[in-house]
């Protein structure tokens, strides 16, 4: 049966994994009473978090558990982190009410609607990104690019959130429009719904700060006190929903949940509107890659943990199926979460398995538990995302980069204030076009240094920095990076100097030892170069050319219009070139 | 008086240059001589060349000539080519009018307005990029969009003339656009003009391909012969010119230029209307990048010949203040142009002085001879075009990338494509994309080789390649490239692949003697995987790291953090971390 073995991986090498098969063989009791553990410590998270996004997202809460359901089993299924949990995470929620807010009304069903279509159009993306094995487009967000942009978003959170703790109504896509519109909106702040809020924001920074070592101090594991704090904003919720019930704050300007409509989701047909989709694209693809930096860098770090190995590409897959079956299942674009994922990982999950088991929490509370949520505050909800969304932000980035490159400091500071006072887009767009502007800027000013030859040796050194010797018939230029579009032209301009500074010139030699490639441009550039020098009596010459280079050369017909020779050595170049050198050196 | 001398000095590295000082000095009568002549000949090719790319572009033809006088002067100010001829060329023509057809009606005062005001915001661009030394931005288009993007000009702008050579009303902005229109409007075709487009370009071909052998063969020089055959469009213009008005052809169908108002060109004060800034800016970017490349790499191909030099920052501030001058005498987008810089080349120009000169003729024509042009037809000024953009179409390219590399394939066929089935900005803007994508795909994929030691010596080699001896508790990986953002997480890939393949690993080396920098993405993926070998038992060390390198790694915590050292040799590694394999060598 080799063959079929064979055959099967084959197609394999086509389809998109099923990583699952092989975790499942081996499945046993003991690791079913790990997974359960986390499984019911992740629910217990996700409850208020999948509530709080979904109102971050400018969607009923509803939604938010719809979206904490479905993804976690095909994630399951496709995914090849053991520990990632998914759902519904602070940024892509920003990133969701950003593209839709701009057009339509939060609460309207075209809202939701969009929201359904952006899942729908980031899955397809992931998974086309997937099956293309395109995770490498991931690499455009650099790591200042992608620091900037989740402190900035952070705070933009904060600000949005600001508004809920306030009990007023505010709008606003940037800082700019923001906090103009929050002070206009003071004069109605609520004074219980603050009170309430500031309270729940100081008791879950103290359960992190304050109760954690404190369980430590009583002979808590550091793992399991962690998990508990943790799970803090659960405690919150059960006592101000009491309060709230208890003293009728809901008649007093304190917003509430309301009727959540109980049962399980629903399977929704997203819509094919051509206009929407044209609206949506962009934000679904930035929101695409986002997600994807996001959950796989969370992936690694905790797969690497156990030794164990995540595969971007079938992450992809994996993401994409989890966003297709939000979009199906009524919900909005998710992704691998930072915390729950290590609260996953620390509560002791073994297997992908208690993804299936959280979800499987999660649809028990949206059929029984809704009614308990209706008297459950706004501002309770916006205090669990304040407290979690501020320790996104981390200004070091700025203060680091500053001392190591500017270049990297420019592109975390363009994306940061982009982000903050234009919007989340015109951020990742502002800093993904300047990391790449400066790169070019950068490589398009190669190193490239005139050699001469070290008396008494064979080897050519930069005749700046070593006596050497040099022919004023000959320059010997060395060039220390791979020729491509972005530097082509430097070396043209580098060879026209030469020329146009020494009148007695014969030959142009390139010592290309350090030229890993040429590419069509830089060939173009060639060829240029040497009908230039051609037309000016000048010789062109090449020396230590790179076999792989040199196998690319010989399949065009550069080497038979080239006014001059290909060297095995610089040295041998100089021995056919300038012998008086030689002999002045002998 | 030397400090004064440094003075000039420091000012004029803040200040556009004034190239002209250096040859002005020394000019002389024989140098007129030569310049006068190469003006008259110029002078003859612009007058059909900028009444026919006026109406490419839309606009009526006294534009054209308004377009090739200020800007010639201010070029011959400000330009460092010697020779270049300044004026409406038609891929820009073609760009401009693509930018304003979308949102005005060809002949209307407002798309006239609109292109003063796409020059006006190109020349200040490209004095921009100048003063900033932005010029390697234009390397952004490479030698394949460059290209692939002529040889599509080319067809769009012969097609776009074949309306005017049938004599029918027909629009578009891509291929898919224009040929249907043109076969809806077939039933309208005149005859008359039919007839006499084909025969101008059947004697404008002959012209070039016939006529300029016979001249040689007759005694001419090449030179000269292939100048008096570029003067062609004239005896055309002339004698259809003459045929219409005797033959009153007008009132049978023949489209004629009518009057021309006389005069000099008006001084114009370009609109400051919000709205169309906004929408010509991204046109203006493309159509001065675009200028820029075709103009320098003429100049550069001249400049050569002479052994002179021109200076790319330089060029962008003479084009950048050449485009200001169109803008504000009436004209539309010029650039530096092939064909008319060659015969200004041949014809003997010495210095830009042919360019004011050139100015002149065409002033002189402006104030004395529109009248004669009245009779002039639409169908010869579209014969010229066809035959002058003929020579842009080469799809040579495409066999040749194919062969050489199919990245560079891929690039000239995405512009290629999306130039002629959506037009000129999507087509630029797929390449431009395309080629930042494979650049980025190429080098997110750097060679990484697992080396060894070589029996026998202190040389380390890859071990797929070389019978080397390795040590299960330790690997060394040596990485052919720097580490920047978009090849950071591929390191990672790589390392948690070793590690997961080789339970008894205990030390990570990186031989560093090819890494020539690494970026703050780099270095975040550097700490990353730092802290994961180190959650893991594994040691993560250094060898061979280059001097600048090292630098700036001192600049930051990350050498206090590493779970290792960092070696001066690999060597020097091995004999700490792996003892025993240097016991086996002995």
């Amino acid at each position: 049966m080799e063959s079929s073995a064979t055959d099967r991986k084959t197609w394999q090498r086509w389809l998109p994994g099923l990583p699952f098969l092989g975790w499942a063989r081996d499945y046993d009791r003991a690791t079913l009473g790990s997974d359960l553990l986390a499984a019911v410590i992740v629910t217990l998270m996700l409850i208020p978090q999948s509530l709080a996004y979904a109102m971050l997202a400018g969607l009923p809460p509803e939604t938010g558990l719809y979206a904490s359901i479905a993804p976690l089993v095909l994630y399951a299924l496709f995914g090849t982190s053991r520990t990632l949990a998914v759902g519904p995470v602070a940024v892509v929620s920003l990133m969701t009410a950003a593209a839709i807010g701009q057009f339509a009304e939060s609460g309207s069903p075209h809202y939701w609607e969009a929201a359904i279509v952006l899942a729908f159009i980031s899955g397809l993306m992931l998974l086309a990104m997937g099956v293309l094995r395109l995770g490498f487009l991931a690499n455009f967000l650099s790591y200042p690019v992608i620091s900037g942009f989740i402190s900035a978003s952070g705070i933009l959170i904060a600000c949005s959130q600001l508004k809920v703790i306030l009990g007023i109504d505010a709008r606003g896509q940037n800082v700019l429009e923001m906090l103009p519109s929050i002070v206009a909106a003071l004069p109605q702040v609520s004074g219980l719904t603050l009170m309430m809020g500031m309270l729940t924001i100081a008791f879950l920074v103290w359960i992190r700060k304050g109760m954690q070592p404190l369980l430590v101090a009583w002979g808590l594991s550091a793992r399991l006190s962690d998990a508990v704090a943790r799970a803090g904003p659960v405690l919150a919720i059960v006592v101000t929903t009491v309060l709230t019930w208890l003293g009728d704050w809901a008649g007093q300007g304190v917003r509430i949940v309301g009727s959540i409509p109980a049962g399980l989701p629903p399977l929704v047909m997203p819509s094919f509107d051509g206009a929407l989709w044209q609206q949506l694209w962009m934000p679904a693809l930035l929101i695409s890659v986002v997600g994807f930096v996001e959950s796989v860098s969370v992936g690694q770090t905790l797969a690497a943990r156990r030794r164990q190995r995540i595969e971007p590409d079938q992450e992809l897959v994996a993401l994409g199926a989890s966003n297709v079956a939000a979009a199906f299942s009524g919900g909005f674009p998710v992704t691998g979460g930072f915390a729950r994922s290590v609260v996953n990982f620390d509560a002791g999950a073994r297997t992908p398995a208690a993804g299936v088991l959280t979800a499987a929490g999660i649809a028990l509370v949206s059929l029984m538990l809704t009614p308990a949520l209706y008297y459950l505050p706004h501002a309770t909800l916006a205090a669990t995302i304040v407290v979690a969304v501020l320790s996104l932000v981390d200004f070091n980035i700025l203060k680091h980069t500053w001392r190591y490159s500017k270049a990297d400091f420019s592109a975390v500071a363009a994306t940061l204030l982009a982000t903050l006072l234009v919007g989340v887009e015109a951020g990742l767009m502002a800093g993904v076009g300047l990391s790449l502007v400066l790169y070019l800027w950068r490589t398009s000013r190669p190193h490239i240094a005139e050699v001469g030859l070290m008396p008494g040796t064979e080897h050519f050194r930069n005749v700046l920095r070593h006596p050497v010797l040099t022919d004023t018939s000959l320059v010997s230029l060395r060039v220390d990076e791979s020729l491509y579009f972005a530097n082509a032209r430097a070396l043209e301009d580098r060879i026209n100097q030469a020329v146009a500074c020494n009148t007695e010139l014969k030959h142009v030699v390139l010592q290309c030892s350090a030229i890993n490639s040429i590419d069509a441009s830089a060939l173009e550039s060639l060829e240029a170069i040497n009908v230039r020098l051609q037309s000016a009596g000048i010789g062109f010459h090449f020396s230590e050319v790179k076999g792989p280079v040199m196998d690319r050369l010989q399949r065009t017909d550069f080497l038979q219009h080239l006014n001059g020779q290909v060297f095995l050595s610089h040295f041998q170049a100089m021995q056919a070139l300038a012998p008086a050198l030689l002999c002045a050196q002998a």
